[in-house]
């Protein structure tokens, strides 16, 4: 916990601060850069002060580890794939060992953190307890497993449902985490939405019992209609999904139009009024932990620069600050890749007055200075124009630039490309048409050549210049597939892989008739930019996906096959199961829709989430259960509750708060303006007159002659500061790939209170809503 | 135009108000009444000032009038019932008078409107417009089908689709029209949206064809499975509803799992992203307009409020004020029935200082204080007390008494209801369960009457005490709908309908159980507060579903037939007709989904509108559509864009505003706290020493000897004020049942700038959007 870090830290810290200038040890400056690079990340990770300690956590905190933690944690997720039911099987000692060396990694992980972190500290943290149960738990089921294996017994290897434990669990999945934590807040006020839903749907049951239960009337497949008052409760249910409307209604219609009513009634009330007000209490609640969350982050990165400052500071005149030498020291530890030409401006923004020194409150903006990308841009000549400045420089040349640059030149290509679309719809056989696929994909290149002609080469491929990069890989790939799949044809051998990729390539160069249209690149540029977030909810669903995956591959896994139809084997129609005879799943042709390996599992879940005609698939599984009577899990009502419960997960949770999250970051990203410190760099750079006027950056593919670069610029470091600077321009990188936590404190930054003084531990420690929870708050 | 009205009205009145005090004429009392009650009901009528234009405008805006417009559009739009094809036929000849019965009492009103408002702005108002045009349409249509019927050829009673129109846009509906009008400022927004959706699901359509056109695959009914362009637009289009999934996918999954990510992709991009998207752009939309319409309405009503100070006041020191005895007389003839003990109390609440006259501050919030429902209390003692004092307060009576009042009371109820629930589930036939039923219902009266026997009948059935009201009636409706069962069934003869009231009423008791759980209640309470501003989206649903069902009355009757199935005819297999054979829509027995008549029509559009299985009657209708040759509507193409058509409107509009709406409401309606006016109504009150503790009323069932009413106090006027109010007690009714205007106001009352100076005129239309438009938001 912070407390305890500070607590520890703070009498090695002090005595340094008062003894002045230059006496800093190392220790000393790597403990700031600690704190600083964790204000900058939110990482809120207590760790010892010891000099050795402290070199563990920045070794902790090291891409490599923590890439080679990601690399494990897939590497263990993946082995579903490779493991019985497999999609390309391996022997099991194959898929052991590569589990154990896993959890070895896991394991290794966890000392080394237990070696950067206080005792105490480290086994409250209930992450840390659940890795540690989850590996042994690991170890225990394959031991389990292997022992019965060995005596040809197959056992339930159910510790791969845990999997995902280790994806969630490590500090890396800050935002995986809180997405979880959103929803445990959440699930209190949801519970009692969803106890009046079930209430309500209760008492449509029972009449609908009432009312029809008594009349013998028959389903189109001949079965009873709402005489058993659970159908009737589960089929409501489904009704609420819509996947069964209107079929579910029209044995009760044909009998008398008034019973409609009652179906509308129950579709307005369930359907619509609940399931908005599912949605309205998720987001309430969503936003309202959000905004508690992001509030206690931002007072736990003052405190921690607060810490950094305090260790740096010496007295000059009447207050503290810290040297400009010294804060040189710390930027460079914290960002060793920074170029010196960002870290004069850095300086320029935090010492103002040019004074020599940083005083506290531009210390302290220090990690959000570090975290806006800013581009030091170099403008350039056109290459050719260096070379053979003549040739360029004449009129023909010129011309050929002025059109190309000219408006009507993205038009003529716009229509180029609608010409194209047609084309691909059209028949391919005919020798005309694929014909004119090469006259097209000259038409592409002769384009990307020309803009390379008017255009400064490394300023068109610059790092943001995305839709640049994806024209011109998409044009290449094109062409390379184009080429392949000739030469394939004629030597008379069709590669399908390969036509295929051919085919799609064509038709994603048709998106860039986006990038012309104004409104849409406005759209796209929102989607593009709320894009990183979203992998959180991609993280969230895997981790729900693998565990349902798991738990269904066990359960029913071998249920259904899929046989191909044209083999003429009688299993064929039935998916290989003869319970499944005249079922509508294998009249449906759904045999593929089965759990019989990861991939096929995480498609029919993702079928399941889209929710239509889940209620076949689950009215056939119910066979499956009822068929599997020697596999005590799958009963009839466990695989009823297997379903019902993902979908209460994934549709009433998880893309409720998809959606919420949508919603959110959409109307921020609409009306996204520069954060506070964003408009103190801006300032800056234009004071000292290097910016570049935004208005000419706009235009992704229509930068003239600039340079984009990030680092390379030699000065001699400390004086001429003015000089260093002239002849560089910066500009503020644009808005878009802003990672999550940028975006999620944009969002309530406005809400959160200005920050006067400096907040006391207790202060931060007594606004968290959860004490005792705090290090999970990580 | 209000503008023009105060041009009208200020020569007029301004004199009067420098003759000081005695000589208000009742015209300018008129006058300042209407501005009033304008301002009280947010209308912003332009009118005359003439003293003949303000009588007719007082009557214009009476109640039995605006009855009797709203009963002559229900009386129209329920023609359809039965016009040809009816549910209810009458013959031509009936229908047609009604109808210009109807037309005839609309432009009577409009008549009447434009004798009070003047000459120039009727004829500005497109509202008035529309309305003439369909008069004039509709009188053209009746005669065109009047002449050909004479000959007997079958006209088309086009003119029918506009009968909303009315409904729309006589002034009434003013929430209606904000609807539409939200909707109309949302479009262009949602206009890019929707064509980059398009874009993109043209782009996946391409793919398709190419990835899948070529390799002859069969769809399960073995048709041909994405070959044609359009066909795959309009399956992936249905995709995006979900109707169609899986079974469009399965072909291709069956070829090879990796296509199945071609359709995730296609799921999560289309259906996930856009769809929310869509919501996200609605809502932010919805919420802007909103909330500028709303700031407009706060603007005009102040300054109608302004009109009617500058009307009524009259110079005292420095400052214009408004005599006690001129607010008096204002307040009688704005709210005719107002008790003159709450005339008291606002005449207490306006004239803080009791100096006799009203200041303009305090005079501008008359039309929010006369909107707040002030409810006199009156603490009576039980009529059993007054009656049979000893008895009453007998220690036998007393304990019955703590006893009912106590919460275990409750809970065995609750207890009594959950085991009659069981009883009802379970088989009717068995005679010792009919039995218990007689039990249960004894139980439910004896338990009314000892809480009548507790409470103060006249508290207990107070005009707020909704559950209350919701149990007695239903008890009693059970009572006698079981005792008519009994007797119907003693002779032998089982009326349904009797039986299926009787089983309705005995499941809606349970519902009572909602009541003992607190967080159960908040939620209801919740949505019955909004449940009036619902209405709003029942109106504008009405209106687009109206006029869908008769276009597809027009296009699509007759085709599909119910016979009953087990009258043994070949044509009910087929629905009657022929090329529905082996159809999907045949099989699934949908024949009663049909455009028939009314009612049939309106139960398919809400099938339509849970859009699952759309397009299986979809496709079905382009049968009927391809037979319909003689038919130049119902071509191929056009059915199909009837149906697209009916699920952008209804799904992609109204749906996402309807979800907005609840999503708004619902975050307002959760922290609904007094708006600033009741807050000092609830001042004075508590200052008067006439209050009663809100904590003693929450408990709706629970307020002891408390009655509540609104009038019937006698006092003479004028002086002995605090007399007057003594013995009395009020409250503010509860805080449920707002206006729709309350509401809204309530939602963006914290962002409404404060009222500083009075606007200008000149202010208030510049702040309005649309200058010309200005009388149409009204």
């Amino acid at each position: 916990m912070p407390g305890d870090s500070r607590a520890a830290g703070t009498p090695h810290s002090r005595p340094s601060s008062s003894e002045e200038p230059p006496g800093l040890e190392d220790r000393e400056l790597l403990l700031a850069a600690a704190y600083v690079s964790d204000a900058q990340y939110n990482r809120n990770v207590p760790f010892e002060t010891s000099a050795q300690a402290i070199r563990l956590y920045h070794f902790y905190n090291h891409w490599t580890m923590r890439a080679a933690t990601y690399f494990f944690i897939w590497v263990d997720l993946a082995l579903a794939l490779f493991e019985e039911p497999a999609v390309f099987p391996l022997p099991f000692l194959v898929t052991s060992i590569a589990e154990v060396l896993c959890l070895t990694a896991f394991f290794g992980r966890l000392v080394h953190f237990a070696k950067v972190t206080p005792q105490k500290v480290f086994w409250k943290d209930t992450k840390n307890i659940c890795v540690m149960v989850t590996i042994v738990l690991t170890l225990i089921d394959l031991v389990i497993y292997a022992s019965l294996e060995a005596v040809n017994i197959r056992g339930v290897r159910w510790s791969r449902a845990l999997r995902p434990v280790f994806l969630i669990n490590f500090p890396e999945s800050r935002q995986i985490r809180r997405a979880f934590r959103s929803i445990r807040n959440t699930l209190p006020d949801i519970l009692y939405v969803f106890l009046l839903f079930l209430f309500s749907m209760m008492i449509f049951s029972l009449m609908a019992l009432k009312l029809f239960g008594d009349r013998d009337l028959r389903t189109v497949e001949g079965s009873p209609y709402f005489t058993n008052i659970l159908d009737i409760a589960f089929e409501l249910y489904v009704l609420v999904t819509t996947a069964n409307s209107p079929d579910v209604m029209m044995p009760a219609y044909e009998l008398n139009w008034w019973y409609s009513l009652y179906f509308i009634a129950y579709i307005i009330i369930n359907t619509y009024i609940f399931m908005s007000v599912f949605l309205a209490v998720v987001y309430n609640n969503y936003r309202k932990h959000l905004k508690n969350e992001i509030h206690t982050l931002a007072y736990l990165k003052r405190h921690k620069m607060t810490e950094a400052f305090n260790i740096l500071k010496v007295k000059v005149g009447t207050e503290f600050v810290v040297k400009e030498a010294r804060w040189r020291r710390l930027v460079k530890v914290v960002a060793p890749g920074i170029s010196s030409s960002h870290l004069e401006l850095l300086l320029r923004i935090s010492d103002e007055g040019q004074t020599g020194h940083v005083d506290k409150m531009n210390f302290l903006r220090l990690a959000d200075l570090l975290n806006i990308r800013v581009v030091a841009i170099n403008i350039k000549k056109h290459p050719l124009e260096t070379w053979m400045p003549r040739v360029y420089q004449s009129s023909t040349s010129l011309l050929v630039q002025k059109m190309v640059q000219h408006r009507i030149f993205v038009w003529v290509y716009d229509v180029i490309i609608l010409i194209n679309a047609i084309f691909i719809a059209l028949d391919e056989k005919d020798s005309l048409i694929s014909y004119a696929e090469w006259l097209f994909l000259s038409l592409y290149i002769i384009e990307i050549l020309l803009k390379l002609y008017t255009y400064e080469p490394s300023a068109y491929f610059g790092r943001k210049q995305f839709w640049n990069w994806f024209d011109t890989l998409i044009i290449i790939a094109a062409l390379l597939a184009t080429v392949a799949n000739t030469t394939i044809q004629a030597r008379k051998y069709n590669s399908q892989q390969v036509l295929d990729i051919v085919l799609i390539l064509r038709i994603l160069r048709l998106l860039r008739v986006i990038v012309s249209i104004q409104r849409f690149r406005v759209i796209v540029t929102t989607l593009i930019n709320i894009g990183p977030t979203m992998l959180t909810f991609g993280g969230l669903v895997l981790v729900v996906y693998y565990a349902f995956a798991i738990i269904g591959m066990e359960a029913f896994h071998g249920k259904v096959h899929f046989l191909d139809p044209s083999s003429g084997s009688p299993d064929a129609a039935v998916c290989g199961n003869p319970a499944l005879k005249d079922s509508a799943f294998a009249r449906g042709r759904y045999c593929k829709n089965n759990f019989n390996d990861l991939a096929s599992s995480l498609v029919l879940l993702t079928e399941l989430t889209v929710v239509n005609q889940w209620h076949d698939i689950l009215s056939e599984e119910e066979a499956f259960a009822l068929l599997a009577d020697g596999f005590a899990l799958a009963t009839h009502q466990a695989a009823k509750l297997y379903f019902i419960g993902f979908h209460v997960v994934v549709v009433i949770l998880i893309v409720n708060i998809f959606i919420a999250f949508i919603l959110e970051a959409f109307f921020v990203a609409y009306s996204l303006e520069k954060s506070e410190v964003e408009t103190a760099i801006e300032k800056k750079i234009q004071e000292l007159g290097v910016g570049v006027q935004e208005e000419d950056m706009k235009d992704g593919g229509l930068i003239d002659h600039v340079d984009t670069k990030d680092s390379g610029f030699s000065a001699d470091e400390g004086g001429n500061k003015k000089r260093d600077l002239r002849g560089l321009y910066f500009r503020i990188a644009s808005k878009k790939y802003k990672t999550v936590d940028t975006l999620l404190q944009q969002m309530f930054e406005s809400e959160i209170a200005p920050e006067g003084k400096d907040p006391s531990l207790e202060e931060i420690l007594n606004f968290s809503p959860k004490k005792l929870n705090f290090g999970n708050s990580a």
